[in-house]
């Protein structure tokens, strides 16, 4: 690998820094950039079936080119063609990252450690496409002979926050008469929540996890199939698992209805295209709607590895989050979808963005320099503009992803209000809110003055199909390694999250011991933590 | 009114500044602070049914000397006495602020302008239960003779984000028959997806307005309207009203089934005791079960206002914000929750917290000086620790509080896994969280270690009970206004929300005019919003 130069000593970089500076200048207050007629043209591209207008961010054509280099000197585009390839770009655990293959149809072979990662990938595929079919046909059924109806994706993080958003955005097309329900948190009213709304009879538990060993999963696997029990099913007619080949879930003596398998060199909050995404959203929404979905993916895929710099979506994108980070200095991100079933794309980017790129160490061990990653959070539009955008107008500015959908999924309710339809409504808002944030606006009370110069992009897609929530969902992920490639992070590990597990296994054992032996005295040296141990026992 | 010497001119604000440098030294590491064995008890306190824990707060005796010595300064306690007694402190609206007095049940009566507000607060209380009542003893009934199964509240921003915490928190309770549905959003995908879930038959629409002049929630009480049309059932018999006396909703020409009162010194995201949140939150658990939400929060009201400085937990919880904000530079916070049905907590104090306080400008009109409120987001725990912890834990550091809860709702699933319950496996987790972001870790691997000194609180309540989320709500909103009197700010005004509603006022008269003339040509001076329309025409 290429151990590249430091990045804040890069005369890219210092160029950058002292562009920062006169961005604060009031002659480059985005009310003056905005006077351009051509801005837009420039500072916007249409393609891969997405619309992308950065014109409102903080930037001209000087600050741009500068960003431009920065990327052809970081090689980003280079790295993003190697991690297709199969290189071990998660180095810190050795792994490839073929996320990109889990939705490549395109022909040719994908070659990890001399070996073709494709026919394994096709064959999972077509497992998934069979199984569904069969639960939608009545083929499979429920051990007392009924259909399936519910279907309970048990797993956390990244098994289940990107099959949640994308089965909400397209909730709209789920006409298989199957309902999903998530049980993601260990927390016991997570499960009996679900469990007050499922027959034991027609409910389907779907367990995803890769190495079987995520323990609020197996709590929850337990709870499954202490409840199957209770109700006297067989789990080996109501559980099928999602998770590496030879995992304690991928076990022939222990069998379920059926297993799928996923690969090391795909990550969990990279996996929605993997069986970890296309078994719950094949049975949800059909398998068709699933390969669309890929298929979508794909292009944006594509895109991003062959898109020149200054044409190329994800990567502005990622470079105008570095530029934002590090040189306007904005701590956190909104992403303000003006759709209400795109509600949970946020928090599938809160997870994607701030676990992957929450860092800050350079893939060589050494402090990165500047701070990685920002917090991503929202709420659809326009709900948020009545909720936290008076902060996002008036207090502290963070930079906003708006993004709009030109057709609605709903189409049989005409009626209007003030002369426009509602959907109609929505986009007035949408088109009149980067604007506000952009310009400001002077008034005699201060308390009525809006200082501008806050910055947005727009992401414009046609219409909520699956071919365009996949083009989404690969934007959004191509943008996180394009920006870790411009740190030179790995965005592919999540060691931050060890500490807390090794601390919870100490106190899960005191607890356990406590509970065989009701007389046992907790023995924990802090005392916060042992307090908290008394006050629950 | 008191005119506040500038806030930063305060010797004890400057004291504090000098303090905060010395916190960054390497001695004032949160895991040499921890080794005092009494910090808990120091930095702990249990009072009006809240245990509240702040020991791994970046303070020390002094520091915490210090800011109640500024609460004391600020004068923070006596502007709550003086806003629970109808004093005009939304001084921009020239408004009481008197959410307090809608959980009023200690007798006395509560002036503004020279009225008692009590008597019409207790008559709308009766009116809610009354009403409620009717519905659940099938006295009150839909047009067919159906009771009524469905409550869709149409509502945005402080009209329904308060009433989908406390209702989705207690949701175990929900007893009546009824499911509640939130119409906020003026997206059309949002009305399709419920009217998807309903049938017009036994549903009783809840418009929540206090001007009656919102133009998502009229745009959307206008489809419900249409939708009753079609189905041919009568509005009388199937919309209620929570607005001001007189609005437009409350038109004696065009009666309702129902309607309640609210007033102008109740804010918005301050309603959810008033009838905004007493309405459906008593047809969805009951009016008894409002009551003592409403008790609870009476309670830590109490507590807010008598409680000295140095014991009184939301002001020490706003003193130790403004602490983490102003002097150590956070710029977010978390809210995290070890419990699945406190999931909305997050959404709902966002509003709360980011609307009351992102604010520039002193109650003088001038500017505050340093940066006001802070961008608030969550997801409940341990879902977090597998999506944005990991950035928690190695990125940009943010202050979390961490809420727990002693029992959870559903008791009758005692599976157990590793030798403790779910439940307990939650607490493991809530408990070993803190201390590792605290305590952090080195390890010889850079990518391994971590630098901790990450402060949080933890706030425990021991059930889900009506009353515990009444002081949980509370809690919140008596640190949020603290907060704003610490920076003598207008936490009750949200002027900045006014620019994006007039541009979209100008956008959506030109939708209108093209509507009605297909040949319209844009009048719109700006070109990327002109792009905009001309791509949705």
């Amino acid at each position: 690998m290429m151990s590249p130069q430091s990045l804040t000593s890069l005369p890219t970089w210092q160029s950058l820094e002292s562009r920062a500076t006169t961005m604060d200048l009031p002659d480059n207050h985005l009310k003056h950039l905005l006077t351009d007629p051509d801005r837009l043209r420039h500072f916007s591209i249409d393609a891969a079936g997405l619309f992308y207008d950065f014109s409102r961010q903080r930037i001209n054509r000087e600050i741009f080119n500068l960003l431009m280099a920065l990327a052809q000197q970081r090689q980003i585009k280079a790295k993003f063609k190697e991690m297709t390839r199969g290189a071990h770009l998660n180095l810190t655990e050795d792994r490839a990252v073929l996320h990109t293959a889990t939705r490549k149809f395109a022909p040719g072979p994908v070659m990890d450690q001399g070996e073709d990662v494709m026919p394994d990938i096709v064959r999972i595929r077509d497992d998934i496409r069979k199984f569904a079919d069969g639960v939608h046909s009545g083929q499979i059924r429920a051990e007392k002979g009924s259909m399936f109806k519910d279907i309970v994706v048990i797993g956390i993080g990244g098994s289940y926050l990107g099959t949640e958003f994308v089965s909400t955005a397209l909730s709209g097309l789920a006409d298989k008469g199957i309902s999903l329900h998530f049980l993601s948190n260990v927390d016991i009213d997570n499960f009996g929540n679900i469990a007050s709304r499922i027959l034991p009879e027609t409910t389907l538990w779907v367990i995803i996890s890769k190495s079987y060993t995520t323990t609020e999963t197996n709590a929850n696997a337990n709870q499954a199939y202490e409840y199957l029990k209770q109700h006297n099913l067989d789990p080996r007619k109501h559980v099928i698992t999602v998770t590496s080949k030879g995992s304690p879930g991928d076990d022939l003596s222990n069998p379920m209805l059926a297993t799928f398998h996923m690969f090391d060199y795909i990550g969990g909050r990279f996996s929605v295209t993997s069986a970890v995404g296309g078994v719950p959203l094949s049975l949800y929404l059909g398998y068709d709607r699933f390969e669309r979905f890929l298929k979508g993916a794909e292009e944006m895929d594509i895109h991003a590895e062959t898109a020149p710099e200054s044409e190329n979506i994800p990567l502005i994108a990622a470079l105008i989050s570095v530029w934002n980070n590090n040189f306007l200095n904005y701590p956190a991100c909104g992403l303000i979808p003006y759709s209400s079933p795109l509600s949970k794309l946020a928090p599938h980017i809160q997870q994607l963005s701030m676990e992957s790129n929450g860092k800050s160490v350079t893939t060589g061990g050494q402090p990165v320099g500047v701070d990685c990653g920002n917090i991503v959070f929202g709420e659809p539009g326009t709900n948020a503009q009545h909720s936290f955008f008076q902060l996002a107008h008036q207090g502290r500015a963070f930079p906003i992803d708006f993004i709009g959908v030109q057709k609605p999924h709903y189409t049989k309710f005409p009626a209007t209000y003030k002369g426009v339809t509602n959907h109609q409504e929505l986009w007035a808002n949408l088109i009149a809110q980067p604007q506000a944030l952009a310009l400001g606006s002077q008034h005699q009370n201060p308390a009525r003055s809006f200082p501008g110069n806050r910055p947005s992009s727009t992401i414009v897609i046609s219409e909520l199909s699956p071919e365009n929530i996949g083009r989404l969902l690969a934007f959004y992920e191509a943008k996180t390694v394009f920006e870790a490639f411009v740190w030179d992070i790995n965005p592919f590990d999540q060691f931050g999250v060890e500490l807390g597990k090794v601390m919870a296994t100490d106190i899960r054992k005191q607890m356990a011991e406590k509970n065989k032996n009701p007389g046992y005295q907790f023995d924990v040296p802090d005392p916060i933590q042992r307090y908290y141990l008394e006050t629950l026992f």
